[in-house]
């Protein structure tokens, strides 16, 4: 497999994102202007909403987010959530301003499949204080049945 | 990319996991006898250890897990963790007994970047009841630095 | 103190609650003709809402509520949360139908006071399968301004 | 009811917290030499054992704690282990420094009766950092069977 990301790619990336507040960031990456990381690529995911305190990422799963039962590995449901959950948070963060996250929670509620089609992971902020940030957000297929449900908690830094 | 997986494995795969115990079926895959997961291969996971209750894998972390800030995504903590702690409750089903992972929670206490080298996901189980399993893991450096740790919570089925 | 539940009653309030459906069962606790449970009574909490897939219960924090720092003790908003959660699933379950809940899980977002007033926890469900059952709930003050949120798995069963 | 803690009492134990390390703090609370917080004497809680990094509390259950169906609410599980988990982190925290828990997750393993008698909640330290803390605990009887386990995160301040 080729490097999917050079040093060069992620040093830029992680500089845009220190000098631009967290919503325009999630612009650029959603236009194209900036390459998507690593496991985002790895995953197939595409960013397909973001706005102030909201974040959409969409994939379609196939063969390689199987698991051992022919399913979609959960995996692939945190990694979603994940990524949604801190989009989200990121949106309401102004230049100079990041957040890790500290924890996630997620309920499988359904399977997911190849015939699934494509689902999307809607993710929105729950609560943003000045040291600490919440959001949920759920896995719902075209049809809007729901496959997973989550919940992160972040925590918020000045970066200077 | 190449498909990862083709539907005859995935089936082939499927099938020896209703025949075999849950620790003969984790063995195989150890042994190389099964082919690894679509996720599994789509990750770098290694399955290294299997016993009763317990189940240890192992991932070097690269670019390929990347978010946009240039550590690894925390996907790749949640999708570790999501393997072995399943895993770890696989261990102690008989054929026949399959189960679903109803939900999990990680923790994440420090990033893993590439110069982090291989870390080891350990699972064991907490409680094994007729119907529900937990299981709890920790991922940790070949120091034994802590990374991120999590639960699992899963629901046992018959399978006969 | 005296016993808040008597043997006689704690027998009478659960065969109620196998012969009638959640939802009845409820809403005869909210009229008062069913004693609160003995939890409800020593946290002194009003059931003050049910209806299908929601369950809303209110209380005033007081010093009985506190820890050691002067504010209320996590487990008031977690035995609120707990209450409302389970009751929100319950409003779903027909004659012949219980649940018990696997897991909860809890964020704590500001901290509650006897200054606080009345807060209430608004729960609802999620999703409601055949086996299993999430809700998630928030609690908030007379203002609208979130205390905690937390969201919990139940596994259905028959009781027949 | 009396009123089981006054302003007083709250003033003087929240300054002793202040004064004192964590551990410091825990151990003249078992010792008797504070008085229990509200919640405790409301729940009827005993702190066994404090150690650096890990508390141990002990609650016989009974009608008073009950939901309604005859069994222990989930809310003296969350109650006890929001208790123990926040101890086990208290006990390494120096003079000055002080915690806020961000978040509690756990599962119920059994339900607890008066008939189960006396339970302990033993938790202690996962990770603590210079920003944030995690602890693990597990409610036992005393037989060492599991009726709960859980986990919480915790975000550390300096009061001076």
């Amino acid at each position: 497999m080729t490097r999917i990301v050079d040093d060069e790619t992620t040093a830029a990336r992680a500089e845009a994102r220190y000098a631009l507040s967290g919503l325009e960031y999630m612009q650029r990456l959603m236009a194209g202007k900036l390459p998507p990381s690593g496991m985002a690529g790895l995953m197939n995911f595409r960013l397909v909403e973001v706005s102030e305190g909201r974040a959409v990422f969409a994939v379609k799963p196939d063969e390689r987010h199987y698991n051992g039962l022919g399913i979609a590995h959960g995996g692939l449901a945190a990694t979603l959530l994940d990524s949604a959950l801190g989009c989200a948070i990121n949106t309401m963060m102004p230049a100079g301003r990041i957040f890790t996250t500290l924890e996630m929670k997620l309920n499988y509620v359904r399977p997911m499949r190849r015939e699934t089609g494509e689902v999307r992971c809607e993710a929105s902020i729950l609560h943003v204080g000045g040291r600490v940030a919440t959001a949920e957000g759920r896995i719902v297929d075209a049809g809007g049945k729901l496959y997973a449900h989550g919940t992160a908690t972040c925590m918020l830094f000045r970066t200077t």
